[in-house]
């Protein structure tokens, strides 16, 4: 009977790990087949967009901590300074930025967040593109060879992430969590935004427990108020802190995105900004620049703006006259993609 | 002890059945909640691209079948009249091929085997596009809106259907099986090519098992036949066989590819095209337009051109001269994309 009594128990131990496997994962997923079967050369680095937010900075270094589990000579770089709210991130989590990539071209390339030439490190069109992973629409970026391109309609490219290390089998570390965890809290403000999907509610859920975060409310607030902090930031520091480039209607023009803070009010944002902007146009090479500057206390945006043109379309695509100040003042704009480009194109138009 | 040994009993059988589940499926996958999750208004059309080769047709026919079981209205479309290999494959199935898709604006569209506009159905610039899958590099085609898009670097489409209904735990029927294997077929050279991937050779086997195919050997040497043969097809019909469009230089280029046959010669090929080729150029409003006819026993290819300036560009290309019947005649060129498009790119220049 005792013999009886041991296999018993050890059935039970057997059958109860086995239940869980509803749960968690196969190992040997055809993903990873896929990604270890490329050719990665010397190596292949992991990079997010210019003017690097958190899902673009996180991403990346999260993408290629799951490939070093792999055996793949991964290593995350950023396409520009690491400011506000990423900055603050990993100065909680105790990590440096990784390295900023000034030149692309020749490279063994993975693109997170972003499949827009205009938005990639410099050099990226000569780049050797082997993966894109992004939740966005499909843009400019096309390569020659077959690549591994994943992309899902979900709030944050950190949930795609987050959703291969469970698709893999590879738990999180702690610090690994926090990272994909901020990336969501940063791109869904904290599941708040239309693009939040179940599978974001899921996987930040998995995340949260996984981390040593705990008390996500406190620091989501003091991620939000880093996301304003101009704190030992520069003036073009605060203009590319989230600046996009865009080719419409031939020309190139440039758009940043700055909210108004307890520190720096509105008009000065727009004066301090006006100072710069001719320089940046230049140096950018570009045909227009505007900044949507954001006051959402007073409900307004201010709009600065510089190149030829620039003034006529501004003042066409918001129906209003610049103050004698050199802005555009209008209701308050929250989004660059679904109201402030379609009126500056047809400004421009 | 006789509960024991029932308990014991019962242990056994659950964690058999347990292990199994390391060669078997997690029924939860991101995936599914990720394509469910989508809107797909009153229904989405599944669709490969123009002149549809087998990976092109059966992709699209069996990913249809694939969000079916998941609930979602999808049908299969295709972009071009069905020839040749496909025709045979589908004849064998003893199905009907999908109906032909002229006009892809405004509706709900998924693309499989292709990312390009050049390629793709008339009106997908002014689709809404809701998946990619696809085994190419990444093409013209941008969406405003987030989408599915999943490519992977294997040897051909089918191969990524199959690995989604592995991963979704959607275990094929005999004649799904049989679609996806003649798509990895087709476009592997049943496994030779050197795009072949160890996961298609991974699903070639899973699909064989599954499909009611006995002998994969003859079945592939009869569709090889099918892709050359002739049998009920016009002239029109062999010139789009297999072809794609490009855009060289600011020049619109067709460029079509047939093999000549034991039914039809290489000389006879190159009459029966240069007949329909001026009506075609003006119907496709290209500036030039070339075919390669391959003859694999004379290990020649015959280049019959029209258009301004097609013959100085093919004779500057290929370094030779057209022959009094009006074709180029140089040694075989297998590759449209890695041989003819860089000659003839250069003779364009």
């Amino acid at each position: 009977p005792w013999t009886f009594l041991f296999a018993y128990l050890l059935c039970i131990c057997l059958s109860v790990s086995c239940s869980d496997s509803d749960e968690t994962i196969v190992y040997s997923t055809p993903l990873r087949t896929i990604i270890t079967g490329m050719d990665y050369g010397d190596g292949v680095l992991v990079v997010g967009h210019k003017s690097p937010d958190c899902d673009a900075v996180l991403s990346a270094m999260t993408y290629a901590s799951l490939l070093q589990r792999m055996g793949i000579n991964a290593e995350a770089r950023v396409a520009g300074k690491v400011i506000c709210e990423p900055r603050y991130v990993l100065q909680e989590a105790g990590i440096e930025a990784p390295a900023i990539l000034d030149d692309a071209a020749g490279r063994n390339i993975i693109m997170t967040d972003h499949s827009e030439f205009a938005q990639a490190a410099n050099g990226m069109s000569s780049a050797r593109i082997l993966h894109i992973i992004d939740h966005h629409g499909t843009g400019s970026v096309t390569t020659p060879q077959p690549l591994f391109y994943y992309a899902l309609p979900v709030g944050s490219t950190c949930t795609i992430i987050a959703s291969m290390y469970e698709e893999l089998g590879e738990k999180p570390t702690a610090t690994e969590a926090r990272l994909m965890l901020s990336g969501i809290l940063s791109d869904t403000d904290n599941l708040t935004t239309t693009t939040t999907t179940d599978t974001d509610r899921r996987l930040y859920e998995w995340l949260l427990l996984q981390s040593d975060i705990s008390d996500v409310e406190t620091y989501y607030a003091a991620m939000r108020k880093a996301r304003t902090s101009f704190d030992g930031m520069t003036d073009e520091d605060i203009l590319f802190s989230d600046y996009k480039e865009y080719e419409i209607e031939g020309y190139k023009v440039g758009i940043g995105n700055v909210f108004a803070s307890d520190e720096l009010g509105v008009e000065e944002l727009c004066q301090r900004m006006r100072q710069i902007m001719p320089a940046v146009r230049a140096q950018q090479g570009l045909d227009m620049l505007f900044m949507m500057l954001g006051d959402r206390q007073a409900n307004v945006t201010h709009i600065p703006f510089c190149g030829d043109g620039a003034r006529e379309a501004a003042e066409a695509g918001f129906g209003a006259s610049a103050n004698p100040e050199g802005c555009i003042v209008t209701t308050y704009i929250s989004s660059r993609k679904a109201q402030f480009l379609p009126a500056i194109t047809e400004g421009i138009r």
